[in-house]
């Protein structure tokens, strides 16, 4: 019954399963040489459709930090949505391993536009010694408003970062859930758009700390060993990373996990919309609802014992009127808890009224 | 058959089981708020007799950069043996994290000693502002040459670095190996001899991947959280750090994994030593031996399929000059591969003489 | 005949004299022990009536980069005015040399609000581990409008800050014009206000490249001299940076530079508010003048020989809609030049018209 | 009467005379768009019959730290040797302006030997993730220790860096005493013999404050202004250094002010040299002396007014051991100085003995 956020859930059994195997399969090189690790450029060059480099970490804000390190000088930009997780809650750890600048623009519905972009570096001077220099643009996938890019919108983003000389990265903590809720092709919506690295999450849909850094552009990977040992976020028995990665992948359990999570989230939402004083901030395109309550239901959910949280600035009188939340669901989400918190909603709704 | 290193092993099925358990548990509060978690620092406490502040990551490298930058302003310098791993195998992840300057010693058999410190910051104008302040020392234990400090020895270093005004980080990656070693207690090599902040490693003693910034200080933790997290070493399900080394500790399984090791790492040696042309470089004090092996034997291990590594610079002459090699034993080392080494050296020598 | 910027100036004969005069002077400690450089401390407090500690850098940039690293830790954040030069014009210097980020808020007319940097701050979470902590705010003064912060703007800013938990910095590039432009005691607009440190500037003011960092408290300090030297910033004949100060200070060198430069841009705002077309965008507080010019009046002057940047985004429609340009009055501003600047301007009013 | 430092000494009057012309001049595009910057790469050029981009700096750990930075990705290493001014008296400003490690060598008299390299270097595994990686070689011409590099040494050098992947920078602090003491062109000492850049000095022999950095790759120079910048090190009112460095080469008188200087120096050495007790560590090839001096005569020296340094650790026994003592001259050592130099300590031998 709790829908506070993705990551606090436990494990995929599967994954802890294939850790146990892991660990009792014996002595395996350290640092990635083992068979594990060898296996998954592989395993994602036919995921993707693409040759592609892959290096597992345990973080997805390390994830983010050195991939983009790879993408940026120092002395360089990176443009990014105002309430992107790097800029919002990552303590600066971009700026830190990358020594680049956040450069961030307004999201109304969580993704970044090209005309947002365009007036922001509008008043940059290219090449003046004086300027941050855009180097790299990041968007999330899915977004931080639970909405998902189109492979148009991320083309043309890609094509956007092309014509200015930017790199660009994707986050995809919720990298499953977005491609669930598009039904595209992974492919579709990453190199074939534009993007040239890829936070991969596991984490937050079944894992127990898995990410990838995934490079389409092998070039930009020339130095990635070093970067990521630098910051000491190279695992020595790198297997149990990439166990994890390899059973999320194994049998689509990453895109039943996803299927699942956003699944619970669609039944959530349409069993809460209809509700007097309920409404939707945005479009449900993956696992999280952002959702107007009256004080009256919220709190009888609360009282109910679910976990969520209120969002954003609280409305100016709570009184009367709905309050924002935000609601996640997961890979294990149990129906039952949907159910229960629909049930528990429209009571307090009727009680109201 | 594979004793090239500690961390090319599995790990314990206890700490598996323990992980399972996490992750079928259901929702935990992310980042640290969790249960499990919340226990280490009652538990670290308990075993080191001290108040402490407790800090798991997923890396030794990160916990040791973490760690010193909370000992070193990034202008001051950091002492450290010439072998230590902060200097030759973490990519100058230390200087990254926490902007200071590595200054290194000789460690002729991998300690430090304050005759050597002393010489080192001789030259070293105090508060001259055109050099680099030595700030902080760190040592490793058990050490990278497979010896042991002694309390006395750490103390010894501990007082020299209170009238330098420096702080000392004590690197445990094998602190488990040490401490059974000593057969001391966790208090007396650490706080008790002077030790500031240790990198408590689980990895190679049988955690998949976990070890933990211990500060015997707390004031010096005061903002530690910021630190890892700007680093990306904030693991999101932390209960997954933290269930490894509640069970790592749990009825003492570190310390009989360490015992384990430490007593084939004894036997290995004594079944080897008397063979002609073998010896050791520095005692074996933990789960370490470097030896000397001529030729034939080395190859006849290698050939029946052990696995370990030739170690420093060749021997001139390898066919008449025995060379040095590192054996490494560890939780999981088979009774009957020690054996079974043995006796392949022993017929090897026999062939030989 | 040249209003693009106050550094395209030489410098003023009494600042050159004093360097020749120190050239001439023979031998005398580097690294800032001569005695020049150390009656500093004391000419600075008398002039700000508080115990200060004062430090020459060579540039702008380097002094605020210093300062500024001194009032935040890697992992705060420094509030400042979107168009304040840290953010603009230093190439991500603040961030190189402190780590922290930059943390912007709109100023309308050069000037940062409480309001403004109070709404900036309501989201994040005081604390929290995950985000950047605000530690700091710049101010400058005058601003990059060409306004003037009041004593009580400035104090209020202040109090703001210390409720915070913020350190002020202030960066007076062109403090003299600012303090001419109030008629305040430099006390009433710095420590007396809440500034914790200073860039105190003279290049653009009459010096060849000197620039001072001023803390009111002296505990900010400490490690100051580590700091410069580490970023390269300490120059070795020292007396060179400080005899430039000294001259400026002496006699009011400072002063009257400054007031010569203001009157300079009064007069020019003056002469040319009451033509057709031509509006001030802010109020003339200082030596900086952002204009609306018509395009044949424009045309008009860079055909006469003038120099001076069109500011900002351009116009729509550039041949109705006049567009906005920047005038800059420095300490050698010849009468004669705005006087012709007027009559041009005048010339192609009447020619329009 | 001052031999303690080179940068003791005022500036030369054309230098100062320069200035003053520059300050004259009116108004000059800032940031090195003025003619004088732009004059320099053809100068530089020039002197040194090679294509050249050069960036004038206002000191030499500026030059040192931002030359090295273009030379070493962050996670590199940069060879030098012990007693570098880069690793001795920068306090860490190379490390921090470019991430990477210093990896020192001895040098027995100042010189970095590629015996001593090779060694260094031997037990680093060529692109393992776990250690730093040499990138760059840094050498001091002249040395530390008042020696100076043959074009066949510095050739030698240069071989081995480029066998060795490393660039290879000149830190030339006394670029010109040396090149006199050698009586080379510069082109032979420099890119002839493998220098990929340089840090050209002329603050210790004549000028007020003034450095180069000269890329003799311009493609090295690609991204400088934007690592200049972003340290805080572009000069606004750029022509002031410019014109410090064309007053320096013009009419050869940074080779007459070296000359000057070396002079001195081997007079002060020829009036010493046979006195009892003295002798001279090295060969005083440029314009600094390492001398043995009794303590008599080292007494009498001070007593008599004159300023130089003790020199490294103190002799056992003061009394009956000389000490070691660095004696340094400059551009305008007066003659007169040296011959009461001289008179001075042949008297106190005379009365010693």
């Amino acid at each position: 019954m709790n829908f506070s956020s993705d990551n606090v859930t436990g494990a995929h059994p599967a994954i802890v399963a294939a850790l146990a195997e892991a660990a009792a399969a014996g002595a395996m090189p350290a640092y990635g040489a083992d068979p594990i690790t060898e296996s998954l450029n592989a395993r994602f060059a036919e995921i993707f459709e693409h040759e592609v480099a892959v290096f597992p970490v345990a973080t997805g804000t390390g994830a983010n930090a050195l991939a983009l390190s790879a993408l940026t000088p120092p002395w360089g930009g990176i443009l990014a949505g105002q309430d992107a997780h790097v800029e919002v809650d990552e303590c600066g750890a971009v700026e830190a391993l990358s020594g680049a600048r956040l450069m961030t623009v307004a999201t109304p519905d969580g993704k970044v536009t090209v005309e947002a972009l365009a007036a922001r570096i509008a008043p940059i001077r290219k090449g003046d010694q004086h300027q941050v220099q855009p180097a790299a643009l990041s968007i999330t996938q899915a977004t931080e408003c639970g909405t998902v890019y189109s492979p148009a919108e991320v083309a043309a983003l890609g094509a956007f970062a092309r014509a200015e000389g930017l790199r660009l990265h994707m986050d995809g903590a919720r990298f499953a859930n977005a491609l669930v809720g598009l039904g595209c092709t992974p492919a579709a919506i990453t190199w074939q758009a534009g993007v040239d690295a890829l936070s991969f999450g596991a984490t937050k849909n079944g894992a127990l700390a898995a990410e990838a850094v995934v490079f389409f552009d092998k070039a930009l990977a020339e130095n990635f060993l070093f970067r990521r040992k630098r910051a000491g976020h190279l695992v020595s028995k790198m297997r149990f990373l990439s166990a994890q990665l390899a059973a999320y992948l194994d049998q689509d359990l990453w895109l039943k996990n996803a299927a699942h999570a956003n699944q619970a989230a669609a039944d959530l939402a349409l069993g809460l919309i209809d509700l007097p004083g309920v409404d939707l901030d945005y479009p449900v395109d993956a696992n999280e609802i952002f959702i107007r309550l009256p004080l009256g239901i919220a709190d009888a959910l609360f009282r109910a014992g679910f976990h969520f949280y209120p969002w954003g600035a609280p409305p100016a009188d709570p009184a009367t009127e709905p309050g924002l939340y935000r609601l996640v669901t997961a890979f294990d989400t149990a129906p039952a808890a949907v159910t229960a918190f629909i049930a528990t909603a429209r009571k307090a709704a009727e009680e109201i009224a």
